[in-house]
């Protein structure tokens, strides 16, 4: 058995419209490399971190050492392991920073004890990770990153997450905005209840998203990537959302929304092409606002996190 | 082309648990029979009910004659029709007896004209019979009775209606306690605001429905069939719901739940014998309650209303 292996963690998109909460997806062109190595001694050990990020090296205060440590304490092993992270996915950007380094660990761990656990079970442990980062126990940015393509994440206790499919011609571009904002402020910033004929409408565009993934029809995708509930509040939290809506729909994507909890914006196009056209236009509007940002096109990543050879 | 038509214009189950106000299905052992004639009057005449439910004979006041209407303004035709309605779904019993009505004089007169118009045309005209019925246009149980199988109800404005696939296995078992709900009064015990995190828990199991729907899961069927919105008001205005409910997950039935806006109450059930011990089950229960109760037990009727040879 190998004693150490190289990581991609792929960054994802989270809540996706209509799909707060519970749906995600996963990206192919954006995400961290991480590398892990069994050591002598025992614990989990952070050893090394890339980035210009100013992560905890304390395993129990980084959110990779934090999963790692929920998955090793199930373990009856003589050794233990260490934790290198290449981060290339900048922490609060809403493209799934903390979920990408909660199961990298884990992922790796698992690679090199044999694969003892299996996609839900690893996610199980990242979700100890993730909720370091972000105040609360969620799944929606692991689910994709370990499973790949879109994920439904029915129910966190008892653990349930479906395989979506979806069609294969779809691509995301997105934009991050170098602001940042802290998961748990957007958080804060929704209300307790809502009105039952905007949950009604919200669970109409999530039931029809999902059945248009099934069926491959981008059209229905588009008329169903609309969010009632949780857009009006948000966005308020990024600069010019309602612009760089407009402008990606314009340029022809099949419907944008908030990546997980901001700031990054995702739209969804049919074809490279277009998601491309899409990263231009908009790429061209945000150039005039004065705020860094950057831009990704990608194709849904299927098999989202692997091993890099 | 025929001047006379006869139709079985079938029962339906609307909300489907998780599902409310969009989601529904297609009976096809309950349902009226209706005979449409083309007259050389012009006009809509309802001229014959069977049935001991003192529905009003003026075309106005009648949710068969008012969709009739609303299709007949659009015609330009130098006759009319006449409508014969065999009653047999009662109604207020929450299974789409006032949307049986409705699609089936539009249906019979779209046969009779040769089919100038579509389903969702005719689900358009229909939705003007049923406000008749429960003071707000809802199409939750005229889709399935008009396309059969399972709908969604994308959206009213524009009227989306999406055809989802179900498993061939598929039984449903209802019983219906005669007492009389109507759609409006259970419209007013629901909350005008629910928490966000209910509706989260909603939209995760409808999505999750329809994604089991798509794959055949009899299992996440099961685990889908959850109502934290509903339920806990509307069965309140239901004698022994819990029990019911209770005894017909007991006798091997995937989930159970409020039929449209009751009384009726529906379960789903893998298999014709599984359905068949189910009523059998609840039968004996509500025999002990002193209210008299219909019990039907029928496949999903994928081919919704249909003509009678």
């Amino acid at each position: 058995m190998k004693d150490e292996i190289n990581i991609f963690s792929p960054a994802t998109v989270a809540n996706v419209s209509c799909g707060f909460d519970v749906l995600g997806f996963c990206l192919e062109s954006v995400g961290d490399n991480m590398l892990i190595r069994k050591t002598k001694k025992k614990g989990i050990y952070i050893t090394k971190i890339k980035g210009d990020f100013d992560l905890p090296y304390e395993t129990e205060l980084n959110v990779a050492g934090v999963s790692a440590l929920a998955m090793y304490q199930t373990l009856n092993v003589d050794f233990g392991f260490e934790i290198e992270i290449d981060k290339k996915i900048k922490p609060g950007s809403g493209i799934g920073s903390s979920a990408a380094s909660a199961v990298g660990s884990v992922f790796g761990m698992n690679q090199l004890l044999g694969n003892p656990y299996n996609k839900t079970q690893l996610t199980q442990f990242a979700i100890k990770g993730e909720a370091l980062a972000s105040k609360c126990e969620h799944a929606d940015n692991l689910a994709p990153a370990i499973f790949g393509g879109f994920t439904l994440v029915k129910s966190i206790v008892p653990l349930v997450i479906l395989e979506i499919p979806s069609p294969s011609n779809l691509y995301a571009t997105i934009i991050h905005p170098q602001i940042e904002i802290k998961t748990f402020e957007a958080r804060a910033i929704l209300p307790k209840t809502i009105p039952l004929n905007n949950a009604i409408t919200q669970w109409a565009n999530f039931g029809s998203l999902i059945h248009a993934l099934h069926t491959n029809d981008y059209d229905l995708i588009k008329q169903s990537l609309n969010d009632v509930i949780v857009e009006p509040h948000r966005s308020k939290l990024i600069p010019y959302y309602n612009e760089v809506k407009k402008t990606m729909i314009n340029a022809g994507a099949l419907g944008a929304g908030i990546s997980g909890s901001g700031p990054s914006i995702f739209s969804l196009s049919k074809g490279v092409e277009t998601a491309k056209h899409v990263a231009d236009n908009v790429s061209n509007l945000y150039a005039k606002t004065g705020i860094a940002f950057d831009v990704y096109v990608s194709k849904i990543n299927t098999q989202g996190i692997q091993i890099i050879k």
